[in-house]
């Protein structure tokens, strides 16, 4: 049985691979009934599309379903605002995040719209983009408008 | 000077694309120094995207930017948390709304967040969206996950 840690590895993977292409390392897998479903990354970089963040790309990826109740979203950061609100609108039910560190992002909305919310402080989702933002410092910028909440 | 109901005539163009197209009829369009700089409309059906709303698609066509103030988004129909979670995340200062009849929409979150809106209550948004609503319920209910917030 695959464990959060396992799904999370899943989603770093993804993080990696935007990485290694000069993108911005943040991945997402979708999960239902303990299957990986969808994967995705932040494309900003590769697609020039500001909307596509790693929760955003993994959705596109799952495609088109009537409701979302009983999947879990893996991200390797906190969401920002547009993931967030995407999680409610869509009726998400649980998000199982990588780290809070890098950026705060917005578990209280998403807890106080119902959605089961796990944080994990992986070290290796923390490490990983830490090290992108010392790299690339404008690029991060970019991709959240200079805009976080917390 | 082009007035916002002409902007909005433009976003209602995009809306009526997508509906010919057979997809869902919301458009919108982005202005800054009074000119319009990108144009999108809702690509669910059309691309099989979840995310494509037509915001998120307008945003997607003006492509990558720092920051968004001065912006003004015009949008055919009150947006989803998805998309209201986007303009506050970007910091698009300005949404001007089409109607809100169809949809309730999130304008009391785009302004306790600091956003200028103003909502139209256009009379040629609200017949094209209740007449696609009357047409394809199942398919609008599975555009909205079948959450409207009101």
């Amino acid at each position: 049985m695959a464990t959060h840690t396992d799904f999370m590895a899943e989603a770093l993977k993804q993080a990696q691979k935007s990485y290694d292409e000069g993108g911005l390392p943040i991945g997402a897998v979708m999960v239902e009934n303990g299957e990986i479903i969808a994967r995705g990354y932040n494309r900003r970089v590769q697609d020039g599309d500001p909307t596509a963040h790693g929760e955003m790309d993994c959705l596109r990826q799952a495609g088109r379903r009537a409701r979302y109740d009983g999947v879990t979203l893996y991200t390797t950061l906190s969401p920002c605002m547009m993931c967030a609100g995407t999680i409610v609108q869509f009726g998400i039910s649980h998000v199982v995040i990588g780290e809070a560190e890098n950026f705060h992002g917005n578990e209280a909305f998403l807890r106080e719209n119902g959605v089961n919310v796990i944080r994990l402080d992986d070290p290796d989702c923390i490490e990983l983009m830490s090290r992108f933002i010392a790299e690339k410092p404008t690029l991060w910028d970019e991709d959240i408008a200079g805009n976080d909440p917390a």
